[in-house]
């Protein structure tokens, strides 16, 4: 690469450039690791990008109409630092690039959307910016479909590498953004032709041009090193009609002696080199030193969207108060007021009615109530409508030709489904749910622990959660899963034991503002257990005694979901013998977790055997059974051992030993 | 589609398809579940391939030889056994047909592996199938190199669905598998624009040929009723070099009322319309039963693979004996006689040299002497060898040229990968390993899943294990995973604290026949804590005293991994106190569980406080705790109680407080 004809061509760009190049080689020496190449490489993309096409202001990194930034790249973190800092972030200042990669700064290693309002995403994990980017692009159509592109009419730009191209999920979004056209979708490939193993024809030599022509993709191959070519494609991405995919010929590296190597894609931390490539970029100021002339242009692209920004605000002032009210609540990620009351409402038609459902089918019927209030739901599920029973009537098709539809087909897709969803809560303005089995919350997982991380309160509606599901068999049984979700941090898991407990849950669920959840649902149907109207939400406090002990309490037996009617009916041969058994119900572990002692004491006391019925592996369980007060000689969990197998469910439950009278026997066994 | 004409025109041909049709509808209606439509549209391409194509001899299902064919679309299981009871497997009967999906019968929801010998993989999960064809594939080539092709030489053939070709899985094996063009591999693409939601179209408008085409495939379109295309696209796929897709336009349910409709994916019952297809068909006869004539042509396709086997037999014992016991040994994956003195030798030296090196590097100090005895390991990695360590000199790298090389440089592909690792290990003769970062089992998980399931012995090392990884932030820090691989049924998850354990630990994934492994390995740096040498296995118990107490034993000290040396700082400290305390390091919860009571009695009497210490979460622990004769007021647990941050290794540690102060105060706090 001839770096001299490069300045030489565009001196002003190449400048720009190169207070990226230079911060970014900075930073990462100073804190002796991190990744030099990518920023370097993608620099003169980035700046094009800032200059003439990206909608911001940086002063005020949260305006609703701004422009989406996304990194799926992520470890090239350093690029949206520098950018953040040289365009003038109130919270990415010049101290926290130097403390990059350090305790409490807010420069971590991958970018964290929760550190600093200029970060739209979290990501590292590789494919999931580029996932999550299609969610940012359906929200920004549904909300423009909802509120008019007077508030709401923007793009998403993404820079993906070809970790993030190779990664399956990167297929599951491509796909997906295909079929729906999202125009305002914009996709930069570092194509440097390097991943850490070396050359990426080592393991790859997909024509990724003809791969997202395939999906119905606009593609564009340029020079990622010509400012020029990049405006000039930006402008052709934009008049597209659907989404766009630019191939960024790029070097890892640009002008350092690691140049187009593996050893670019890291830590570039030698002194001399270093130095010589600072000298080939023509940049002569110390360390973290931006000439004045230089960091001044780029505040002034960090104050070019200043006007827009005011002339939007002036557009929202202008709407009446209702709706200036409604948009406000809508982005903050308010559940409407009228929630409480149709939930309790709900609740006291259902104790009435007294339904025998499957708590999918108990889902719907709160969803049912729940959609038509809250206009900022979009459902959806991974090619499982029917049995994952997500959409209500109410909702319409999110498609092409209706992006006011709020239902979303996402396909074969769970992982992709999953990350689409994190995307449109990172966005605001959208409370995504979407469905599968519970068992394939291995597809989605990825996704799902970033929701956890990212802190977005993303609905995962799983179904068929357990042997329940029977003669599909084990492929499809879950067992770990409840485990695997429990053990996740910031992640709420509740698997309620009728409509009563859905409705909760659901109410719990849709007002959560940082934390994902996970709604664990029956293919079977489950006797209502909630015979008495609360207008308390009991679910809120994780567990809760659901039938207490006559007489004197012998025995507590703790369930969730489709378990609780067998306690229950363990608990009534119990009683009938003159064994005083109380049942709990514990449809949130986590949130029971949360309660002060009092409350847990007053629910799990000290003395009665404890036994714990679930149909799935008894990690978790010990902790309640015999931690806090219990003790493992009196405590018991009926469950499974294994996985499961195909047949019928009663008969499933019948050879796994999950039954009233497996319960009664245990119990017994430990008085 | 004119059916008529259909049998009209190849009358033979279809009365050998009608009989998979009709056992199909049979089977479902008897277990009133299951999946009728995709047995039934691809039972034309399945009749041409075991009729002419498929290498086999179905009274020997286990000949080493034989092509494999993987049903990816798992769902349509009735097709694998209704041409297993018809070509005369052994184990596949009429009855066991008739028991279709319950309890204890080998004909499960979905194929399982291990239960029949004529089931290849089980199937289900959308994805894994074709996914774990190209580990096949690639282990047919491996083994082709190294016992040449008189002992091995065969096909893989797969058949996958909409669904199949969703998952953003087979986007990572389509793209492998034309890197490695793999010639004999063919894929048939059950075109039938049907999924659970409706017509593909509403979630997918992908290219599907163009797609395959642009990884590097040989792609054809035919009409997947028709036989002679069938049969002529086999013969051009053969003779491709290139593994081969053949796009087969079929319809789902054909001649039933429900073709070419969703309901059609489903479970079709009703007897009319099933009476109604049957006589579309010309079948007449009644329930599960198969003309006379039309199981004897069925039968003749069944042993028609006979002498070809007898051949393959002759071949084999013409060889001498040391290479028939080595293919034998290699086969029956038989670790060789060797591998104890090996890991015992090496044992021997460490203790010598106490190395203090990260257990990623451990884990490659074992590979380095156990891969030059064992021809059959296949190692690899998600792109990160040099941080995964996995790659030893002596292995050459597995690519078009090289199939005698044994190290795949499978891209960042963490699913494609472990799925391609299950392939091998079902295909037989290969022991495979991969790596990545321990992270990322998040997108390994449903492969992982299904190793377990499936028992086969695949070996995932899993490094940069918690924390210690440092700067690369909480996107990249794992704390659930533990829980995640012990949650997970007949899996053994092994954190070894040092090169001793490693090799310890490897010496058990290696012998293992019917259980994966995670190897868990630190990123940083750890002492060596075996300081005397013991030929016997002590990983092998799963927990054991390192060190016991001086004096009164009052603390015990629980730990893994790169936290034992913590535990034996913390003793140290404990001890110069005057507290009597033991460390027990627990390499491998799985194993300590299986030991009797009397074992785990003496590694953790009651008594003592108990203070289990691990840089990830506190699930899987409370039943080592305060289970099993602890006692929930004298444990406590020193680990992360939610996700880590981004900063230099040793700063977390102290910041997270697992330290060797910390748990010094936790036992102080707890006497």
């Amino acid at each position: 690469m001839d770096i001299e004809a490069l300045k030489a061509k565009n001196p002003e760009h190449w400048n720009k450039a190169a207070a990226i190049r230079a911060l970014t080689l900075d930073a990462v020496a100073a804190a002796n690791s991190g990744h030099s190449g990518m920023p370097i490489g993608m620099a003169d993309v980035a700046t094009v990008l800032y200059e003439k096409h990206l909608k911001f202001d940086a002063a005020r990194p949260d305006w609703h109409d701004r422009d989406r930034f996304i990194l799926s790249a992520g470890h090239g973190s350093m690029l949206i630092y520098s950018l953040l800092y040289l365009t003038g972030d109130p919270e990415i200042t010049l101290d926290q690039v130097k403390n990059f990669r350090q305790l409490g700064a807010k420069t971590a290693g991958h970018p964290e959307n929760f550190l600093a309002k200029g970060i739209e995403t979290t990501t590292g994990p590789l494919g999931q910016g580029i996932a999550m980017s299609v969610g940012f692009a359906m929200a920004e159509e549904a909300l423009r479909a909802r509120f008019t592109k007077k508030l709401v009419d923007h793009y998403t730009y993404v820079i993906a590498g070809d970790g993030c191209l190779m990664e399956g999920v990167s297929q599951e979004a491509i796909a997906l953004a295909g079929r729906q056209q999202l125009s305002k979708l914009i996709v930069f490939w570092d194509n440097n032709n390097i991943t850490i193993d070396g050359t990426v024809d080592i393991s790859d030599r997909t024509d990724q041009v003809a791969r997202f022509k395939a999906s119905g993709w606009h593609v564009q191959e340029i020079d990622g090193h010509d400012p020029e070519a990049i405006d000039a494609a930006i402008k052709a991405a934009k008049a597209a009609g659907k989404p766009s995919m630019i191939a960024c010929k790029t070097h890892i590296a640009l002008g350092h002696a690691a140049q187009d190597t593996s050893k670019g894609h890291g830590a570039l931390t030698d002194a001399d080199q270093m130095a010589a490539a600072k000298e080939a970029y023509g940049w002569t100021t110390g360390p973290f030193e931006v000439p004045a002339d230089i960091k001044s242009q780029w505040e002034a692209i960090g104050s070019r969207g200043a006007a827009d920004r005011e002339e939007w605000e002036t557009r929202l002032e202008a709407m009446s108060a209702s709706r200036q009210a409604e948009f406000a609540r809508t982005m903050a990620g308010d559940a409407p007021k009228k929630l409480a009351g149709t939930i309790r409402a709900l609740k006291k038609q259902l104790v009435e009615t007294q339904p025998k459902v499957a708590s999918r089918k108990s889902s719907e019927m709160v969803l049912e109530v729940v959609n038509p209030i809250m206009p900022e739901t979009i459902g959806g599920s991974a090619d499982l409508t029917g049995s994952n029973n997500t959409k209500t009537a109410d909702l319409g098709i999110f498609d092409i030709e209706n992006r006011k539809g709020r239902y979303v087909y996402y396909g074969i897709r769970e992982h992709g489904m999953a990350a689409a969803m994190n995307g449109m809560a990172l966005h605001g303005g959208i409370r995504p749910y979407g469905g599968t089995f519970f068992c394939f919350t291995d597809y989605a997982r990825p996704a799902m622990r970033l929701a956890a991380l990212q802190k977005v309160p993303s609905v995962f509606v799983m179904t068929h959660d357990s042997i329940g599901l029977g003669e599909d068999g084990p492929t499809h049984q879950p067992v770990e899963h409840l485990a695997i979700c429990r053990a996740t941090p910031n992640t709420l898991t509740f698997r309620p034991a009728d409509t009563v407990e859905t409705a909760e849950a659901w109410e719990l669920a849709l007002t959560q503002k940082s934390t994902p959840s996970v709604l664990v649902l029956s293919r079977q149907n489950l006797p209502a257990v909630r015979k008495e109207n609360k207008a308390k939400n009991l679910v809120e406090q994780g567990a809760y005694v659901l039938a207490d002990a006559e007489g004197k309490r012998q025995a507590i037996i703790i369930a969730t979901g489709s378990e609780v009617s067998l306690a229950l009916e363990a608990r009534e041969k119990l009683q009938a013998e003159g064994i005083g058994t109380r049942v709990v119900s514990m449809p949130c572990m986590e949130l029971f977790e949360q309660q002060d002692e009092a409350y847990r004491k007053r629910v799990l006391p000290a003395g009665p055997v404890r036994v714990a019925v679930e149909a799935g592996a008894q990690m978790g369980w010990d902790k309640w059974l015999c931690g806090e007060r219990g003790k493992y000689q009196k405590a018991g969990f009926v469950g499974m051992k294994g996985f499961g197998a195909s047949a019928p469910a009663e008969e499933l439950y019948e050879h796994f030993g999950i039954t009233a009278d497996a319960i009664v026997e245990q119990v017994k066994a430990l008085l």
